[in-house]
């Protein structure tokens, strides 16, 4: 059984977390530097972004991580290490002075950024700030607050979460922390995940129920269908719950990958509704195509349409629209056979049946898409894969965000 | 040589046009009615949209055009007449009721609707219409400007040219007009490209010009990423200039595509300059990938980056934007290669050599982004590959228009 408990990354026994405002972020207001430590050393394992233009630190952490071992994260905002020169070299002396000041081995650190591509990074505030950051670790809630608040961009609040579950006999949390928002600069943005865990679990295990876990979680995410060049999520388990190790499939790794998919789970919606101007979440179900594949590509197709995003914003029932992102999705699916209905907390409608719009009453669906969370469920007749998709409308505030001249 | 001359789709000799308000829309002040007329047979070629969700119309003109000639073109804008039960009823009943109209067969007519889709077509007003639409036709650049206007939607000005060439010894032209915008409704949208040319050439050569030319030219547009289920691009080639008819490749095929491409051309740059919202129109130019399909998957991705079409909005010279859609676009092309620049009638910058920023004048960057034609021209250092891709940017207008509510 997984229960949701207060707290974020500290909510595992051992770890630690803080962040302070070092200086990269002109806004002094911002906390713009993280660290996550755990106390004793942790089986790690990471996902990073598909684009061929990858962030200096992503690079830095694959190699510290070949090992399947880490101790801490490090992780800035306002500078996103990357289209530099010099980005490499900076990130791996931002690993080396956060060692140092942990009395850590450097390739034990995580490291990551997030913000302006294309400006070198200056590594003075974060030295200087290190002392301080490392002095203000916490195991509490708190701690991980603040770790949680050094990470945003342009996010419009902190997405912090933990689960509790049973392994072997002994009670293990799951903690997590997210930023998500948009892509990259003005205000940038970028996906990064930090998992944190006092269950005891080998790395293979580990790196393989994250992979399995992010294709039905945060590989169906879209904000704006731009995949930036520092996504990463990242986890680490330190074994302090003090269970028997996990080292094959059986109950207590399915137990841990339940665990992992809740909090997965939660801040994928959380980061798809706290989208760059995001006024509303949408949810877009598929059941009744071919295979997953299908399923998963359609719902990608719908949460990723434009014109399906801005309707969405104006609560207009516009299932034209998420025919036509059925139709273009490049997905083997049979059009003639879908039903699409719409559904939030104020009730469901069916709008469309077999391919072709039926009479509906526009006023309750107006009601039903004027909530925040708004479903959109497909229902094709072609075979049993399904499957789900998270994105946010688009909105002015999307344009005005993205659109501002830097400042 | 091909040289622009007046008008549209009736400035090649035996085609008439006209356009009249019939009641599908609303709005009396505008037309919604289209007709073009051949007067002789005419060799006819069409392609279509690869939604698998295509409207009724494209159905019916691909029946129509099985032997490869026709004589005249129906459109009405208002209403797709797609994703109704009855659509490919209505759509015969069209080409029928226009070639009663016509006394010509209803097999040499071409049908098109853009509009809403899923609500049913009412023929009444075209059956109304007809009559006075028939008696309208005029072979002036005046019916072709009223063609020409009917079947706009949200686009801003209608779109139309004409192209003279010599083929044979003999003086041709090639006229045509296009709508574009966004996609579908609620002002709806999808591309319709209307063209017409006096030259002979077999529907074999006719088909495969079109065919070709598309690749490098309607093909590279977008404006929301959108393909619309009533996309269609159709040519009527009547033979009246009295060149030798083209049968074969050769001098006279390459004088017939050069004219065909420098409409294509015009109408597709009209047709990403209007889109809906745009205050801009977007080039990007890939010069040095490995090879063409390349480069175009790179132009393509980075004028449909939603966060790349803000920062032009905002006239913001955010090349990691740029750099992000190339490393995103799955091309296989070497990002630490790259070379960008801005380019527009105020100047040209440079903002990122072989994948890094270098140092640039923002003041500058501003004045030439601030233009309402801008070129993002990308060079690789991998091939001799090259394209060029056509778009907008995203502004607040896009979302207004299409998040409002139907009405």
């Amino acid at each position: 059984m997984t229960e949701q408990i207060k707290g974020g990354v500290t909510a595992p026994i051992g770890f630690s977390a803080g962040g302070i405002h070092c200086g990269i972020r002109a806004n002094q207001a911002k906390r713009d530097l993280a660290l996550i430590l755990s106390d004793r050393p942790a089986a790690a394992a990471a996902v990073y972004t598909t684009n061929l233009v990858k962030g200096a630190p992503l690079t830095v952490t694959k190699e510290n991580l070949a090992n399947g071992q880490a101790r801490a994260i490090i992780c800035n905002s306002g500078n996103a290490n990357t289209c530099n020169a010099d980005g490499i070299e900076k990130a791996r002396k931002m690993c080396a002075m956060t060692a140092q000041a942990l009395s850590i081995s450097p390739e034990d650190v995580v490291v990551a950024s997030t913000g302006v591509i294309g400006q070198p990074l200056d590594l003075c505030p974060i030295r200087t700030g290190l002392p301080e950051l490392v002095s203000t670790l916490e195991a509490t809630p708190e701690g991980g607050e603040r770790a949680a608040q050094a990470i945003l961009t342009t996010d419009t609040h902190k997405k912090e979460i933990a689960f509790r579950f049973s392994a072997g006999g002994k009670l293990c949390t799951v903690g997590g922390m997210a930023k998500g928002s948009g892509m990259i600069h003005p205000n940038m943005a970028t996906m990064l995940v930090f998992i944190t865990t006092d269950c005891a679990i080998s790395p293979e295990l580990l790196s393989r129920a994250l992979r399995e876990d992010i294709q039905d979680t945060f590989n169906m995410v879209s904000v704006d269908g731009d995949t930036s060049t520092n996504d990463m999520v990242c986890v680490l388990a330190n074994g302090a719950a003090g269970n028997r190790p996990i080292k094959r499939e059986g109950e207590d790794y399915d137990a841990f990958r339940q665990a992992l998919r809740a909090v997965n789970l939660w801040l994928c919606r959380q980061i798809a509704g706290d989208g760059e101007g995001a006024t509303k979440l949408l949810e877009c179900t598929v059941e009744g195509a071919r295979d997953t594949a299908c399923a998963k590509t359609v719902a990608k197709s719908v949460i990723c349409s434009s014109l399906v995003k801005a309707a969405m914003f104006g609560s207009d029932a516009n299932w034209g629209r998420v025919l036509c992102a059925i139709g273009y999705s490049g997905a083997a699916v049979d059009p003639n056979t879908a039903d699409v209905s719409f559904l939030s907390a104020a009730g469901r409608i069916t709008v469309c049946r077999s391919g072709a719009g039926i009479p509906f009453s526009e006023q309750d669906a107006k009601r039903i898409l004027s909530e925040h969370e708004i479903t959109i469920a497909i229902r094709f007749a072609d075979g049993m894969g399904k499957a789900r998709a998270w994105g946010c409308d688009l909105t002015y505030d999307y344009v005005k965000i993205n659109g501002d001249y830097r400042t």
